[in-house]
């Protein structure tokens, strides 16, 4: 071990040149003019692999962009980890915003700019270099490995879910590394257990088979717009709980423990109410805000229209209106159950005066992985080696869809190792990642194969 | 008066005929390649006038289109009445959903048909025929006549306030003869005397400083969405009473006689109902239908939107929600006032969580003519006498601001002696209006005047 963190650190300088190397490829998915571009970056990162010493690097073609494989099995009796990760990249537009080239990478500040530099090259070739420094120094990994990077994340994954549940055998393993996420705060290593999950409705109510005129109508008839507000209202009640029956019924409940864990995390109310400039923060009663974001359910109308909605005034009394409202799930809710619970009683507390039309429009499982498990333990253990700090447990308000896929198809826990920060502009022009965390991230991911062989 | 109804009668054919010529005339007060139309059409109407006895007849310059005014003020020590009609029309398309050209009027079934048949040339042409009957028999007429008929109604009547304002002298009357609205039903001869008014707001709700992802920030902040529809669901009680402080301290209660005559209009709510696809109607308890749209106060959501709008599914957390709403208000609430009750009031009821603006767009007056006075009773004797039939009494949902205008700027009532039907196509292809109606008409503006100089 002490060799392979001295190779480390003496190849840190070629790590940085090759990671250039593998950010000067615009291999941005969603253009077509890119697609040879993506093609490149998937030799790139099978050639990375293939000199690191991983064995049966494969490019698999799919219906769109190649997916790339590679494994090392020789840990007989040891569990297997399968790194996910995308080479994939965000386009760049717009481009006069970019303070330095978008695929002309540089050095700092002590941060290296260009578009992948976090989401999520970096981050992955965190991995490639752990694998290297392992097989060049012990010739062998503490665990088996597996990698599966895509190239069609920002598009959102079309190929990847089929391709998981033909090829659960070829991936099966005993946890998903995955990197692709955030550090709770600047250097503060950072474990994710937990994601929620959604129930997308659409509710319709239709009043008059016209629109009225409001004078010659106005007071006669129900105005769907006036009761879809009585409906939203009677959503919620006055603590902040969901009012549909059996809405909570399969919430897992926040561990002291886990209360615990975030209540030591540094943040701060009033900080967060100052940044979305809301004089008052709002939610669930009886929760702390990480706990509402992370472990609790929520109900929140994400579009609304009906009537006249152009600038002045219209004097008309609309035929219907029409919400968009969305549920965040928490484990163990099901979005085809919550979706008849929400269908159901919104039915059941519409006026007759109106009809009514609830569509489920999409949904997604949330996720979590016990605190106790030896994946996440593992985890906690090597990134708090690494950071020379204690690991932080965060769950995340936020659906990520593939990650649940994974769980399900291949019925391992993921392990959601972020390196990355909330201030690093993925997405967006002058993109950067912290080469402190990119070192520290390959050593996390050594620690951690080492941890996990336990 | 032998002689008058046997005039008008022996000479119904003529006056046919010119009301045919009145309709020829295309004077589309919107379109400016109009504009001579609407100048030739304030000619026919002066000479019209002049035709029938009316003196000082006057075409009255203005910013816009012309105004006609005419006097006979011959009736010594008895009342004036001040008619007022328009002489300009709708535009016509789609004019290929006409069965017969709009400005070539034939008569069928009936019914005259062309545009402007009912609204409002064939209407106020009553009143013109009807003075010419009078004049040409008994060389005077039973009470001072003056009339205004503008040619700007169809676009707002932008410069008749401002003439009504500085012409209060020349105008003067004790009662304003109108007839541009509609019979209760066929053949039942019908005073409408009174209209809502309006207070028209808007309410914007303002949470986060941006549009926040609904999973990374759901459940820790207000949504203005979910916010604005339980502000809008605390306006209304369960019984449909605003809940607004205040709100119905000024209202005019029904009276017995007014609660009364509209049980006795002939009104089903089961086909009201079917007519507008409703399952059931609803509005405020205690109330019928007919008393909820004509003499009691409303609130309805006249639009509302925020966040994701189009098809489909964003998770988005919005900045703001904005709704307009608006209130038909009756004789005595006043706009300004309940502007201001209902600003207070959504003030104090929206959460800290969130900013609120509100503003007025804009207001109306209500009016009511006392059932009690001269002018009301008059022209329910004059009506009832015309059909043979008793007269009913009826209020209106909409707002006529012209109509309150005109009662504040001249301080008197106004009698709505409307001829038409709901039916008769008005601002629409195929407008038209009953040749029986025309000769009603005619024998009740005559037959008003002989009732109003008692």
């Amino acid at each position: 071990m002490r060799n392979t963190l001295k190779y480390v650190k003496d190849n840190s300088g070629r790590y940085v040149e090759e990671l250039k190397d593998y950010l000067r490829i615009p291999s941005i998915s969603t253009t077509k003019s890119h697609t040879k571009d993506v093609a490149n970056c998937a030799k790139f990162v099978a050639s990375k692999l293939k000199n690191a010493g991983m064995k049966k690097v494969e490019i698999i073609k799919t219906k769109g962009h190649p997916l790339v494989y590679a494994e090392w099995m020789g840990a007989e009796n040891k569990p297997t980890v399968l790194v996910y990760g995308h080479y994939d990249v965000q386009p760049v537009d717009p481009l006069k915003l970019w303070k330095t080239p978008p695929f002309e990478p540089v050095i700092k500040s002590g941060k290296i700019w260009a578009r992948g530099a976090n989401d999520n090259k970096g981050q992955n070739f965190v991995h490639i270099k752990a694998v290297e420094a392992l097989l060049k120094n012990d010739k062998k990994l503490p665990v088996n490995v597996k990698f599966l990077i895509e190239g069609e994340e920002e598009i959102g994954s079309p190929n990847l879910s089929q391709f998981l549940k033909t090829n659960r055998n070829k991936l099966k393993c005993d946890a998903v590394l995955i990197s692709d996420t955030s550090l709770f705060a600047p250097n503060v290593p950072t474990i994710n257990y937990g994601l929620r999950g959604l129930c997308y409705m659409e509710v319709e109510l239709i009043g008059p088979n016209r629109d009225l005129h409001s004078g010659s109508f106005g007071g006669s008839v129900a105005n769907p717009i006036n009761e879809l507000a009585k409906l939203i209202a009677k959503l919620q009640d006055k603590n902040g709980k969901v009012t549909i029956p059996n809405f909570y019924k399969n919430v897992v409940p926040l561990t002291k423990k886990e209360r615990d864990n975030f209540k030591k995390l540094e943040f701060s109310d009033e900080k967060f109410a100052k940044e979305l400039k809301v004089n008052q923060l709002q939610g669930e009663k009886g929760f702390s805000t990480l706990e509402r974001l992370w472990a609790r359910p929520t109900l929140d109308c994400n579009g609304i229209y009906g009537g006249f909605t152009e600038e002045g005034a219209k004097t008309v009394l609309p035929s219907k209106a029409t919400a968009k409202m969305s549920m965040r799930l928490v484990p163990n809710q099901n979005p085809q159950t919550i979706a008849k619970e929400f269908t159901k009683y919104v039915k059941s507390i519409a006026p007759k005066s109106v009809k009514i039309n609830v569509k489920a429009l999409h949904g997604g499982l949330p996720c979590m992985v016990p605190l106790e498990s030896d994946a996440i333990k593992a985890a906690a253990r090597a990134t708090t080696r690494a950071f020379g700090k204690e690991t932080v447990f965060t769950r995340e308000g936020g659906s990520i869809p593939i990650v649940v896929e994974f769980m399900n198809q291949l019925n391992a826990p993921a392990v959601l190792m972020g390196l990355g920060l909330d201030t690093d502009n993925i997405h967006s022009p002058n993109e950067h990642f912290s080469l402190a965390s990119f070192q520290k991230g390959i050593l996390s991911s050594i620690y951690f194969m080492e941890e996990f062989s336990k």
